[in-house]
């Protein structure tokens, strides 16, 4: 192991393998630790989590709240361009990895630490997320990503380590069957049980919603204001970005909204299958979408739409800290320019539904859209239109 | 007017409208008028709509039932490239509109005629359909479009003209507040009171599908199977398209599958609010996105992902026979040449969830996804992926 | 004619078309005609267009430099974008009709008019770019254009109404068979014997560069140094961008660089053959792309080079205020942030060809790309993103 | 080293690399080498080559020429898609690569080899090329890399194991100061005294061009026929694919055409510096792309054009054999269908300039371009054209 590592910055959970990982670090590269455990709305009590990385062996142990930067700086520039992974997947996981990258990064410095590490196994998206960001950030930094160094083969190897040193284990730890990540903005399950793709998940593999079918019998109506292309208050009361997805978690939540159950292809080239849930962000997007439909020039609307793709790769591989994510950004925040306004949502049995928006910038006329005759569209105009539109198209299939 | 139009192919509903339409040709251009009556799985009664227009001056009435072709020729391409406006809209009108402009310009080369009718309007979407498909299918045949035409100026004009020409008026005309257009995919309304965007539609506007309240309290399941992306067969049963789509319908509106309720941008450079409802084509959208999980390759995926915005313009704008179109269609069909197998669907108060799926091409591998470790995927291969992936990024941000 | 149009600004280069035009619409329209002739760099002496306009009936005429303007607001801007109409015209006559439109409107505020008017004919794409930037600029202003209204059937027609109303005739008007447009960035002609697309074009329908076999016999080299995508200084010498484009025209020309012939598709519907000269603007657009090889991300450079058609299609239809255009500049301009150095070009007989080319921001690294051994790039890495970038299609073609 | 590895198929130049490379793996893998030399019209004397093989230690030396193949099912199908690489480079490398991965898997197959082996370093494209192709069509076979795998640091380790094992070295090896590929479609340079971007490449990286300035003074006159996209004669001559390109080759040469010196974006995350020469290539994309200007829809060409970027990185960075090469393939192919006609040429001094094409198939009509009156296009159309696509605009800016 190389000789110059001295002091490394572990993102650090406080659970199993990250406490193993703390350990094997110290003894493998026989360094420093420095722990860092972001709170990002999991909902974890991160009491004692400090407490716990120093009785592991860190050196020194940084908690930290996150929440205000994760929502503001990365959760909401993200869902004002609807990014959307493979039409369906809110993206809930991808988008914590560079901020804590960030962190990492920026802690390593503050120590003067060599390396930043993470518990980010060989196989998944998270480790090139965590990785390619401390990239951009500090091309100096080693990176260590243990599950992808040690020889432990299986997870009984892991709890023998754990044993050994005297990490405590979790009551329950053999039953968990499946792998959770959690933030504010979503759960993910995978692994386990959900491996089997025809297989319905389990009630157990949901954190954050009642099943629909457990949902209030009444629906529920909210008024959501955004301001350029941003969620700034809802039912007339100012919300942070954090506390805006709080609330509205707790009301996607109580009403079932959210729930995805899909198999997604991973940048490493595996296809693995995912349940997420993810209750507020699903009422923002529904509700940003349903406003940019009054908002929203076509045109750039449909330009930026056919940029949700490549938008939401970037964020899903992991180039969130990249050249081609902030010029997309650039884009999406021109178009949000006018996306201000207000919808009216019906929170209903896992359903969010806009039925009513309003703006001051609205561009849909109810003059031009009656059939009635107005001032401004002259319907002779249409013969026009369509002879040149199809001029083209002369004979075409003749 | 023109003297060379002797014959006119008029698509003909046996509405008030399309009535008012046929009479005013006949009597405009002192020619014979043809009707086309399509049975596009709209749910009318056909029966008499033949007396009836021959009643109202028309020299030959068709009444053919399009239902086959309309399914396999038209809806079920569509569906194989994931076609959605906008974001939302399932394109249920537009797609129909090639179909019968096809009926009648081939009615116009039977009868020798020298034009087509339609009786769309001048502000929306359907005069380009009818209008390009006919200039691309024969640019020979004129294109009479009676509302960019004529001088009535509101709806009373057509109710006196009715009443002077003996064409009967519907019982409850006075009520109609709003346009409705309705075949197997779909049916749509706008107008009259959805004109104003902030106010919920009423329940009124709905026909294909009960309100998700008044849905069943438990859950329907469904396999559906698909072969190279089309849907073949419904729990077992092998059903034609059209066949497919009705049952479809049938269980999606028990279950209150498929409204929407948004304001669009239409091609003629209007925002307009639609109020749709597609319970069956839902259901499929839904079940087929969720098989290519496991059978669509990640790259064919995203790059068809990212031309669904310019193929459903295709479809909405009325380009459906050009180049542009058929080129598009070339490349979804060979991404779908093994997007086979069976969706295990849940059907709830609105909601059309995938819960399994299976594939004898599924690209999902079990193996491959597990935590533990694999013949083929070496976790140490992760390191060198990254790090490449990376280098362009060394030190962007620093 | 309508009565509340007393004044109308119209864009008058002084020739034949906008004389007659403007006595047209002083006759037609029984109003005030002011007149805008615009310097564009097009090389014509305008001393003296004045007073022939006031000659001709108009009430006032402006005759502006734009020449900064032009070169520092639209052709940079579109410069930075690589913009090249179906892959090889620089759009030399679009990029200028939002500018003059632009002007037009100005001067119809500040003198209280109610329409602008152009001399654009009814199949270019001339027309459409006129009066798209009007509209979005302001909508209540009226557009004439005469060539839509008037019942001249021909050239004689017009000739004979000059005539009449004694505007003088060009003493060579009867030689010229086809239409030509010039500004500071280019040359193009269109119509007359260029109609034939079989036949090659005769030397006579080149203004501005010689014949790549007149040109010199020895090359010559420059140095163009760019900041943030714009090019600033030549040989040493810093140049505003209209001084910059007129030195690389003289070097152009004289080196016989930037002719095209192509057959194009206009926005009308219509594929017309153009003739087109470019001698700076095509020096600037290889040294341009040249300088980025160095300076820009892949993946930016990729996502950009796949909007250029898109961004183009602005220019080209005349969206240049646009929603779109103005939301693909953000990303556009994003990504020339770095786009800073100086290429070395050599200039022989039609070639303007990037020879040598270097940059504080160059991404280039001499120590990478070498066969040799280096610290950042270990080869071992290739084999895990190989094998990683494989996985998904491992089988594929078996 | 694997056990499992009797027998590889190597790709062998006859080269010393390859040389060196076939004894390696004999001695380091104890296994039996059979050699593959392909004839892609490298102009390269292939006599003695397979004698050359059986010395060094093959046990069987498949020569092979496979240039009918290359040209017909590579390099065509790519012309016919326009393929450029960041603007610039005609991939004449990258379009190789598939093939010869293509007959290593057969003659393995044939041999009942279990590797395939190339020559190519860890630091290119072709790495990655050969690979991506031999994992695509035969998932169990393994790839030998010696470049990633030996421990030479050096050439001069390289020039001691020749040595050492009785290896030729070639005369001049010790001159050579870049690395060169050639074939039929180009012939290529990088490395070396090329790595310093700042300096024009000599004269001695050419092979296939004579330098434009010692090009004849005369110009000279071709004409092209393509059917479906693809070059059929040359001056009334029917040519196969493969003396297509050698006859354009030989032309191109003469005048000088088809040189390129730039620098790119590799696969692995690094930028090099190439010099290129494509002569027949460059004046076939030339032509091609004249020919698509009267062949071709304009919404069918734009959609393609934005594809090209895709579709080039696909063929660059060496994703042939891969579904969505395939599916866009597909998609071009079609556009293809009627670009069908004849271009006429003028080389001259490293131009090759369209100077007139025509088609059966034209979409171009004399009779709309004019600017006099015609029966087809209606100039009052223009007008309700323009005021609808400007409807979206309408005070945008104001």
């Amino acid at each position: 192991m190389s000789k110059d590592i001295k002091k490394v910055v572990l993102a650090y959970s406080g659970g199993l393998d990250t406490s193993v990982i703390l350990k094997w670090i110290a003894l493998t590269y026989n360094c420093e630790v420095v722990t860092l455990t972001a709170d990002l709305g999991q909902e974890e009590d991160l009491d004692g989590v400090d407490a716990k990385a120093l009785a592991t062996g860190a050196s020194r142990a940084y908690v930290e709240d996150l929440r205000e930067e994760f929502a503001r700086d990365f959760i909401y520039p993200m869902m004002r361009a609807n990014a959307v992974y493979e039409g369906r997947y809110l993206l809930g996981t991808s988008i914590a990895r560079p901020l804590i990258a960030k962190r990492l990064v920026e802690i390593a410095h503050q120590e003067g630490a060599q390396a930043v590490a993470h518990g980010a196994t060989g196989k998944g998206n998270d480790q090139v997320r965590f990785e390619l960001a401390a990239m951009a950030l500090d091309p100096r930094l080693k990176v260590i990503a243990p599950w992808r160094e040690w020889n432990f083969r299986s997870r009984t190897d892991l709890t023998n380590f754990a044993q050994e040193h005297g990490i405590p284990l979790p009551v329950a730890a053999s039953r968990k069957q499946y792998s959770m990540d959690r933030n504010m903005l979503h759960c993910s399950f995978e692994g386990g049980e959900l491996e089997d793709p025809w297989s319905e998940p389990l009630e157990g593999s949901y954190l954050m919603a009642v099943p629909m079918e457990k949902a209030p019998d009444t629906p529920e109506y909210i008024e959501l204001e955004y301001l350029n292309g941003d969620a700034v208050a809802l039912n007339g009361e100012q919300l942070s970005p954090a506390a805006m997805i709080k609330a509205l978690n707790t009301l996607g939540g109580k009403h079932g909204i959210g729930r995805l159950d899909m198999v997604e292809n991973r940048f490493v080239g595996i296809k693995s299958r995912g349940v997420y849930e993810t209750p507020g962000g699903t009422i923002l997007y529904n509700a940003h979408r349903d406003l940019e439909g009054i908002c929203l020039d076509r045109e750039s609307m449909h330009l930026r739409d056919s940029l949700i793709t490549r938008y939401s790769e970037c964020v899903y591989n992991g180039f969130w800290f990249a050249p081609e994510r902030e010029a997309l950004q650039k884009l999406i925040d021109e178009t949000q320019r006018n996306v201000t306004g207000t919808v009216r949502m019906k929170l209903y049995k896992g359903h969010a539904v806009p039925v009513g928006r309003k703006s001051p910038y609205s561009l849909y006329r109810m003059d031009l859209a009656t059939f009635e005759e107005d001032e401004v569209y002259n319907q002779a105009d249409a013969a026009g239109f369509i002879r040149l539109q199809g001029l083209r198209l002369l004979g075409y299939k003749k």
